[in-house]
């Protein structure tokens, strides 16, 4: 059944929730008008701020993000919500439970709210998410919060989708500091020490702190990263939160940054469509294909991986 | 400065450590004649059993490695080591301490001891380490033991270099079976835990016995990993280690899984060695490349990333 996607667009781009969730979910499911829908998209984006938010199990990512959204809103603010699921590739098991702390914003009209999926392969969030943020960009979200449960890769990508990366922690995860030490000092923008009426807030805070000024020292105008204590679940600290985002991309706006990171965005989304399109031409899920023949000949030694690799790109292209 | 690759291979062949070490530096190193000794290098290849060894920081696995090491030379097989340090896409830092424990090795004939860092994007682990793999494969190695530390994606990434995947637990590390559960579960053809001289050992082995039996009932032949205790400090267990690899090789040998298993790994090889190919055309690194110009013109709204992957690859390829 075909869609009257030009229809979806213009009632998304007036707000319709409907039409919007529709959409997402023809760009999600890889439908055959994906690349229609796409197209009629594309001169609708631009405007909207998106912000990655991220953080381990336990820090309060949904409550805080449910605080955010009220801050937003507050401000007169179109706010949409993309809550991303990073599945093992193997278990396509969930790892985000319930949103119930979203429930608040669901009658909302100005409120668009949608969990993903991102199991499979060449990208997992990378691959769908882009597409669910032009939608919402489409749709005049002022703002988009991506969440994202800060584990293995999917820390990384979150940083690579969004204008600016938010990192969350709590108190008494001091270990955890150390074990994702390597990821999320590199990747923050502003980090935000939520569920801060516990004890070990300033030990966490001091820690971070401590943490992010061993790095070299900074450039003058170079962007340093606030550490905003929140407790989201009371709403506190959250303005400051705002306004360190609004900081931040002030910062961004003037330095150049914003429009670096959105093309080299634009250019891994273009890379990795292209990418994906190729691997369908080399036939890499189907056994009896020409890559599985190749295979087996360097199995049996009689050619090498890289003379392999050439004769697929000149048999197959 | 050519190298003769032809005389460098055969002295590999014979067993000679500087040749192999040298081999491994041109393999990892990308060089110029990367492709020449690739194809050299075929024909000598897929005799080694390649055993993955994995798990978090502090379960020893480098001594389990150096107890492996020293069972395998008692039954007069030729053994390669490959340290992999998955560092992070970011900081190039290591992870992986020291090598002392293989020190005791180190001047033994029979065995190749290499340690490797696989930063870098596309890939990483799965980039670098095949090539190595085949040197020590032509170089006589009955046994490739591959050592990575079980961080984000470098478990599941050894799970699909290796023959066999062995995943190491120590007791004590209860938290640490939840956290990883998603993927070691998945991926471990055998079970260690190690310091089993120490309280918790067998509360490790019945939790991680559980959380195996938890999974769909299986098939009559299909394969039960077992879990095997060991204190690799002192040499313990090591050789029913030895045993449960023996029996894992024997049944994938008996159904076909290790002929899959390596179909699967070279048609994976094969594809990321077209798919690099096919990124270093378009022009993935440079900031005045084709990609580059599409990019600004989907942020522009004038395009459409899917638009722009077609141009991409038709005006590349």
């Amino acid at each position: 059944m075909s869609i009257d996607v030009p229809s979806l667009v213009a009632q998304a781009r007036e707000g319709r929730p409907r039409a919007v969730a529709r959409l997402i979910s023809l760009v999600e499911g890889a439908s055959p008008q994906l690349r229609e829908v796409m197209a009629a998209l594309a001169p609708l984006t631009g405007r909207a701020y998106v912000v990655g938010l991220t953080g381990s199990p336990g820090v309060g990512k949904s409550t805080s993000t449910s605080a955010l959204v009220t801050a937003y809103r507050k401000r007169g603010k179109r706010v949409g919500v993309l809550a991303v699921d990073p599945s093992s590739p193997f278990s396509g098991g969930a790892l985000l439970g319930d949103r119930v702390r979203m429930q608040e914003h669901a009658t909302d009209p100005e409120v668009f709210i949608r969990s993903m999926a991102t199991r499979g392969h060449l990208g997992g969030l990378a691959w769908s998410a882009p597409q669910a943020i032009r939608v919402l960009d489409a749709a005049g979200c002022d703002v988009v919060l991506v969440e994202t449960v800060g584990v293995g890769q999917s820390e990384v990508e979150i940083a690579a989708q969004a204008d600016t990366t938010m990192v969350l922690l709590a108190p008494g995860m001091g270990d955890g500091i150390q074990a994702a030490k390597a990821g999320i000092l590199e990747i923050g923008d502003v980090y935000v020490v939520n569920k801060a009426d516990r004890d070990g807030a300033d030990a966490t805070a001091r820690e971070l702190n401590h943490m992010l000024g061993l790095g070299e020292a900074r450039k003058p105008g170079d962007w340093r990263p606030p550490i905003v204590k929140t407790v989201a679940a009371k709403g506190e600290g959250v303005d400051e939160v705002v306004e360190a985002l609004e900081k931040h991309y002030a910062w961004m706006s003037e330095h150049g940054e914003l429009t670096a990171r959105r093309l080299r965005r634009a250019s891994a989304e273009i890379e990795t469509i292209a990418l994906t399109a190729l691997r369908e031409r080399f036939g890499s899920l189907h056994e009896d294909s020409r890559l599985a023949a190749l295979a087996g000949r360097v199995t049996a030694g009689e050619t090498d991986p890289y003379a392999a690799a050439d004769e697929l790109i000149a048999t197959t292209l």
